[in-house]
């Protein structure tokens, strides 16, 4: 299995080489990744090594089959149906937002307890009733599921997905949700990276004060 | 300084016991919350007497001071005014996710360099040209910009915004930006996260035909 690591610095060698392809740069080193991302040059090079790929000496790595293959090995080039769960301000934001969708996610269906909001449209995509999920996921075979509802739901919504056939389900909810082993449980903590922002710009005002 | 674990899991206590409190359960021990949270009860000790929060022998925690203290703590009853910088599918999705208000987040103001976009209102916030930038921040002195444009003009943007007083900057792209030391960074990798998803998703699909 990839090291995490890896793959967390995998998104940034795309999104840079992307960028020097659409200025049709045609080559690009170690050394100028390394020196542009902050990464060690030879940690790139290991962490390309996992993609079978390798740099031609002097010359470096070709950008643009490199842009493809990372797109490739990332998963972001296929097709990944979802439910998301939970179509509130977070909810419907993650369902209008279209980029997901350049990186293969493509949300088929949002579910919701509100009657006001059931049976509308989020953008394009239908919200049904969350008793409807069942059918729904039997009807469809979607196996991934985003959950957006309010923290105290996203325990008991997490165990019905898990009933119900989800195999994956990416947590957006600060709940620290608990799945069996089998199922891949992905957290994605925008209040805490927002708490962690808010407690680095005290220290920092409060390092200044010091100095003073 | 706050060490960064502890920081991340300070929400998850929160997520908890804003539900306890809403259940109106007054007291909630640290066994009780490691078993929920997967935490271990004396880390958790360890980290609430950072806000110096202790438990009582047997009693535990008051449920709604400690919902409170960590409340405040970690900044989200404070009002964090911040700008939005690119308000594509995701700037604007943000723009609409009301949530981040909870969090002590405003969103001011968006800015765009498309002219069909700046003018409008994205939910009920305005859309300005990135050339009034500079201006814009010195009337109002907002310090904290959010980057949601495509990540290759990232590094871009962000030099603008520290040139214009910005001090902390929360990045949305998938672009590994640089700034200055004295500049609070914080990344938030949708997009990576997706990743790791799919790649454990993967795995276990292969795990379970080399069982088969």
């Amino acid at each position: 299995m990839l090291p995490e690591p890896t793959l967390r610095r995998l998104p940034w060698y795309l999104a840079y080489v992307k960028m020097l392809d659409g200025k049709h740069q045609v080559h690009v080193s170690s050394t100028q990744i390394a020196k542009t991302l902050n990464v060690d040059a030879s940690q790139i090079a290991k962490d390309l090594s996992f993609l079978n790929i390798k740099g031609k000496t002097r010359i470096g790595y070709e950008v643009h089959p490199l842009a493809r293959a990372l797109n490739e090995f990332l998963g972001f080039k296929h097709r990944h149906n979802a439910f998301l769960i939970g179509t509130g301000s977070l909810g419907s934001a993650l369902m209008r937002d279209l980029g997901l969708m350049q990186y293969g996610l493509n949300i088929v269906a949002g579910f919701d307890i509100d009657p006001s909001i059931v049976g509308r449209n989020v953008g394009d995509i239908p919200v049904l009733d969350f008793s409807m999920f069942p059918d729904k996921q039997r009807s469809t075979g979607v196996s991934i599921a985003i959950i957006a509802v309010p923290a105290q739901n996203a325990q008991e919504v997490a165990n019905t997905l898990v009933q119900n056939n989800i195999k994956a389900i990416w947590n957006f909810t600060p709940f620290r949700i608990k799945v069996p082993r089998n199922i891949v449980l992905q957290n994605t903590s925008i209040y805490s990276d927002l708490a962690i922002m808010y407690n680095r710009m005290e220290s920092s005002n409060n390092s200044k004060y010091c100095t003073k």
